[in-house]
């Protein structure tokens, strides 16, 4: 029977302008739905997993066709709560070259973010569940968001069930002096931590202190370091840290390292030449959950979720729509992109 | 020289699916701008006059694009202010046959309706004028765009301005008491009065009291003692009402009446093979303040408003894109649509 | 708890040009999802019923795409099985005016064509179920189809499911002969018939043999005496009749008639002006069922049917998007059009 | 083996807006290629007939793209020049309701206006020819091509081709006298001549005398008597006159006469729910050429055209895309736009 | 006068989702048609070749559209079959980064497949031919195609006609035991072989014994081996084999040798990044059939054959939409894409 | 109070196919408006500056929307005559890889090349204008033209108005003998020169004598010299030199220099991945003007401009929609096109 993973946050309108036409250009804007946790279960779900989403979203036609689109990809929208007066959107605009990617969020006033703590039977809902998924983004929302996380996470830790979380600090959202006090406290419950290296420090002040040695090995050393010193004062059981360059808008690299019972395990790096860049970060999140839950060895895990994520960024959407299949033939080695006929 | 035209109020985002497409269906969304008065200034500056739109507007690219959507017709956008948070977005998915058209509102928290008194300059803004424009949407967006309209509309009096309310009743924003007072109390600066059955019944409690009569005679004589009545009370100059039926979302006829000196001029009446009916109303506005600016006769100014927004129901958007020789040719009786080579 | 429905059938891919474009000149084609049942089940589920298809799709991305379409409105598509080789395809190129609507249909070979008795567990399957619905089209499509449909009456019958069948004869895929026989043998289990005056005949031979009175009467009379003799012929509960008139491409009037306890319920009859016509049938047996399942009155379920497939010729794609409100605010008289602000 | 036609004339680069888009709303064009006499190869090649289309176009992609059009529809383009500076374009915008449909011609320095006599071989262009086309339209378009039409007329006269022509009067072309003057001397070669009775007035000054009738009599007698004037003048075997009722840019009625041996044969009359106008005399000429190839009666001749050119109103483009089955299934009476399965 | 060649093969419907979206988030599929020889005879047309494709088609407007694509380049269509069921269809996902290109085939019960020897007059079909051309997959797609692919070659033999083949293994269709005997059959028919390295090594079991050589050196030699062998055992005046490096979705080198009395021409490599790769291997071999009818010297001809297919892969669709001049200036050096004014 | 320029030329029409589609593949066109010294004015409306656009327009609605065009990037277009009878147009083919972008143009008989001195009254334009910019396109558009050049020269000098010329030499508009002559006369009002190294040569016969030095420093003293002969002939303040290398048609690296008081400034050097490369020099035009007006030095001035132009290349359409601030984010460093939240 498939595992059951439940995640919790915001879903949002996303409005693109078609192909690489700037906002102000745009005649029509393409639509989907996306956001961090709900970019997870989809993930979870094209790979056969039993992956919830839970959130709130008003009544209405737009927040239906958010739940259309979670249900479309198999994903469970039963405990997804309707009220509320509108869905947060955001504007993306896609760069090219040196011309950088923009966001605009329009997400004040959104049904998740006026949600109340009575909204949501967290005992319910996790009744047979394995896994729980939330980022940083959510308690960041509002107040109210932050104490339903941390009720949620209560919940999960009476019930067995592991806890991820992605860091994603959002300075939009809230101060790095908010964040350490909310997230200080959620991650008490955390067992699994993602981050890259500006959030641990952005979040928890954490980072390498390395000196004098030459690049490459100053950076592998430095993320160990950063990975030790969350999971020194969190205990969480494991650290996954992405490690992106950005060369333009066009072209980044793209590899992680997993921090596991004081062990390091870097994945390859990927040169990516991006289709859409969004999702990124939480499509590696669904396959370090995939890989964790179907017990892949520490080095296969770190390779899984970043050949996920690698192949998110050639897939239009914040969505990941790859199989395991997929993932597996790239983490093998097969990055020729060769027509499968 | 083009006589100087100021209209004031919210200009949104307009999200509608291609075609005959749901909300639920759509994977894009056609994006535009329109709003009451912004469409009265487009309709104005299509015809040559120099029509100023007043508002609010966020700094971002989102904001921009009103703004650009205004320029591109010639539209002076030099007194919007920049500021606040968002742009109010309308979605508006196209009904058809018996399907009705829907209108979601997602326009809390816009710029406009956080805007302050001390944003706007109205001694600066008429300067030169010689019309003012709202409607009754503007004042019911929040409290303190009602009491900006009252002190626009005394600026407005003390320099002489010709002053027009279309009266633009919305159950979503107000209630009808609400209304009535605020309404009220702006209408008393107010020289021309547009306005629908319905409206004047909900904003005034202004009905017929006709009995008796055959269907048709009955509806022209209760227009009159509409228009009598609203003029009685607020002293208005002109009342215009609009007269629509409608046979299915595709299909209306649309005519309207002037009440002017104790007199009614009725129009036309057009069946109308609807590609667009939102802002059919404002074309009406539009087309009826060019023809007052240029002292038409009552019935030519009846015809001509008439046959401006009867000419809007076949354009895509909120803006009447004709030109006054578009309309004069419909006025004068070419609806024939014979292809002009 | 929401009532259970299962349909069972063949779902295609749609392909479709643009607009009014004829095949020969797309250079792409709309892609979405139907079938008679499948259109059935999004019917229902989009009512907030428990609605199931089952169907074999092939492995392949396309299949997937057949499943997510369903997955997408809520429909269960856990009964459906993968495998064969190909989803059956249909090219429709919609008419105007003067000009038909055509269809080319691409659908030999398809995995439910080759689907065997052995691919579906009907014990298991209508566990639960209040309803099952089929049309004359699956039998028709392969000798195996044609057993697997009668198996499914059977197992049914057994567990006191209430069968729909829309007759449904498309003289492509058999001959007049073969319909006969296998629908006689199926509709021994049916206990609501849904049929039009054509189908009646090419299946079963039954048509009326009025006389001598105008020609209004004489349809009504006409009608009744097509359904009693059904009903006298295999028992049925319930005889719907749909009745469409065709004006043109565009415009057609429909209606539809109830017979059921020996009595005959007329609906109102729509002036349609057409957006996509495909499913018009379907959406009727869709709102038939749900009117059924809700005890509705026979004349308040003949309304709600045929306002629910009057909507849907507003709809473009094979399912129709509406719900429960939506369709008794028409079937209770408002059929005007106008906008829902 | 296939009759030969011989059609003459320019071919235009034709920029439309989408849907009922005006001009200075398109962000893009759809681009399509058309003109008079080639809209009537490309009936005729659909018909299966071996028609050619002759004209001069510039020698890079646009001029390709041309020929490319003629091409797939199996015109025969091997007497096409290729030389001169540009092709002729126009710009259409749609109407919709009392909106006219508006054409915005850029054909000034085209490469057939400014092609020579030497340019076209005609000696060689009729062998094996069983008639030849032109409009009203070629030799309205430059000296140079009066005289070449002229020249043509002349060749195929001599070689015992067919000739017919559209009279086709564009006053942005030429005057009155002018179009007198050249259309006198040409028509002079002309066997069968098709017209309008506007054309009929502008270009011969032919009208009728009737008075005192009731209007649907005087105009079918009317018509007889231009008909019959025109045949005294020229000696026509031939005139065929539509008849065409503009209700709205959406809605025209469609109907024509054949004028022969001193009889007129009048074509049902078609309700035409518009999606392009533009092509249809064109449409009307093809059909007649195939009908009077195919030696149909005067009656069928007359259903024949009118019903192609009925089709043709629903169809997208300038070129009529329908087949000779699909015509005489609307010509023996079929109208009802029934779904073909 | 221009050189004749006759393809012969399948021509398929090409569905393939917009950009770079996968086929599960298709909702349209842009629609074009291709297939190995279909897409040489379009090559070789482009290059102002008298270019026919044989094949058979269904009546239908699918089967239809597929004969209009050819016309529109000026292929010859007057030995295209009409009859049979169904036009082969092809799914076509273009993959991005390390994520491939997918290629699903709905191929089965196609007319082509079904074609039986009868349908083809080879004698007539190859009146006054030069060069006849077939590709390794039409033999496989069923048996009746094998056969009449040995018959084609007999005829063309017999004439005089050059034969080309393209290996062109695809192990969907067949077993390398089949392909092995049925093209080791028709091989000894053909004069020019098109190959790469493993389809000489999955047909033939040809391959490079090579060793302890650097890389570089290895893989020349190694071709020139594999070429000399296929000489060898078929007699082939000339064989091309074809040089692609994958290094990922986006970006292949592509070169070529060809192989002719004893010598290796080895063209220039081509970074490519690509637009569209299907096809580049047939537009490859319309390159070098034209050079081979234009009497090229061999590095002339390589030199031609790999910039023709070069610029293939900037070029949406399977057709290769170059003329001689641009093919030329690439071949000779100009490969900096400079704008064109 | 922001600064005045005044901009005069040529705005065409442009079409262009969506993305890497051929001419010939094209069945619609996007339609924008772009041309040298509107592009220029659109630049700097959109850095904030009072920039008006001086050209020749038709009446029609294709000469309106050229005029929105440039209106929505508030572009004073109160200067613009309407008149004459034709837009230019260029049709644009994108390249990709090795195949180059191809523009054909279609401007001959334009509005503006057709323009008569009396059009245009510098006295008036200039009033209170403190730069003036125009390029060698619209000298070599037609004898009239040249003389409206120097006219508005001599009336710009005489008001001590700052003037800039961009060479570029057109090959197709006129001979380098013309050019010579008509610029050599224009060059003695100019102040600021644009230019690359072609154009130079071209038109002035200038070029480096530049011996045995290693490639880099050969070109770096190259430009210098290329620069002091130009400003040696004609005493200009400033030359601008732009330097691209082509490496395909997807990529370019793109730099440039400043000569000023006998110094060079070179600029970094941007390896771009083109979106659209038409502009590109305006686009450098325009941030040159800006920082000039501005007082930037001379490093910031040639480093603005660079990052203005490296911007644009990143953006569809010929005007380069860029905000300052996002120009001096690159100039300052930061290409790393990381998406900004």
């Amino acid at each position: 029977m498939a595992k059951k993973i439940i995640t919790f946050g915001e879903i949002m309108l996303r409005l693109a302008p078609k192909g690489y036409y700037r906002i102000v250009q745009a005649d029509s804007f393409l639509a989907s739905y996306g956001g961090g946790e709900a970019n997870v279960a989809v993930s979870l779900a094209n790979y056969g997993m039993d992956a919830g989403f839970v959130t709130k979203l008003p009544g209405h036609e737009i927040g239906q066709s958010a739940v259309n689109a979670l249900r479309q990809f198999g994903v469970d929208t039963s405990n997804i709560v309707r009220g509320g007066e509108r869905l947060g959107i955001y504007f993306l605009e896609k760069g090219a070259s040196q011309r950088a990617s923009k966001v605009i969020y329009d997400r004040a006033g959104s049904s998740i973010a006026e949600a109340k703590e009575g909204d949501f039977d967290w005992e319910r809902i996790f009744e047979g569940a394995d896994w729980f998924h939330f980022t940083g983004i959510t308690p960041a929302i509002s107040k109210n968001l932050a104490d339903i996380c941390l009720k949620a996470c209560k919940a999960a830790k009476e019930k067995g069930v592991t806890i991820s979380c992605d860091l994603n600090y959002r300075n939009k959202l809230w101060s790095k002096e908010q964040a350490n006090q909310v997230m200080g406290e959620l991650c008490r419950y955390v067992d699994v931590c993602i981050s890259n290296e500006e959030d641990a420090y952005d979040v928890f002040g954490i980072k390498s202190e390395g000196t004098e040695v030459t690049a490459g090995e100053l950076n592998k050393e430095g993320y160990r370091e950063v990975a030790k010193k969350l999971t020194e004062r969190f205990g969480f059981q494991k650290v996954a840290v992405t490690l992106r360059t950005s060369i333009s808008a066009n072209d980044n690299n793209w590899a992680a390292m997993l921090y596991q019972d004081g062990s390091c395990y870097f994945s390859r790096e990927y040169p990516i030449h991006i289709v859409d860049r969004v999702g990124g970060g939480d499509s590696f999140g669904g396959g370090l959950i995939y890989a964790c839950l179907n017990d892949y060895q520490p080095q296969d895990t770190i390779e899984f979720a970043v050949a996920a994520s690698c192949l998110k960024h050639s897939i239009e959407g914040d969505f990941n729509q790859v199989s395991v299949d997929e993932v597996i033939k790239l983490a093998k080695g097969d990055a020729s992109g060769r027509v499968v006929r």
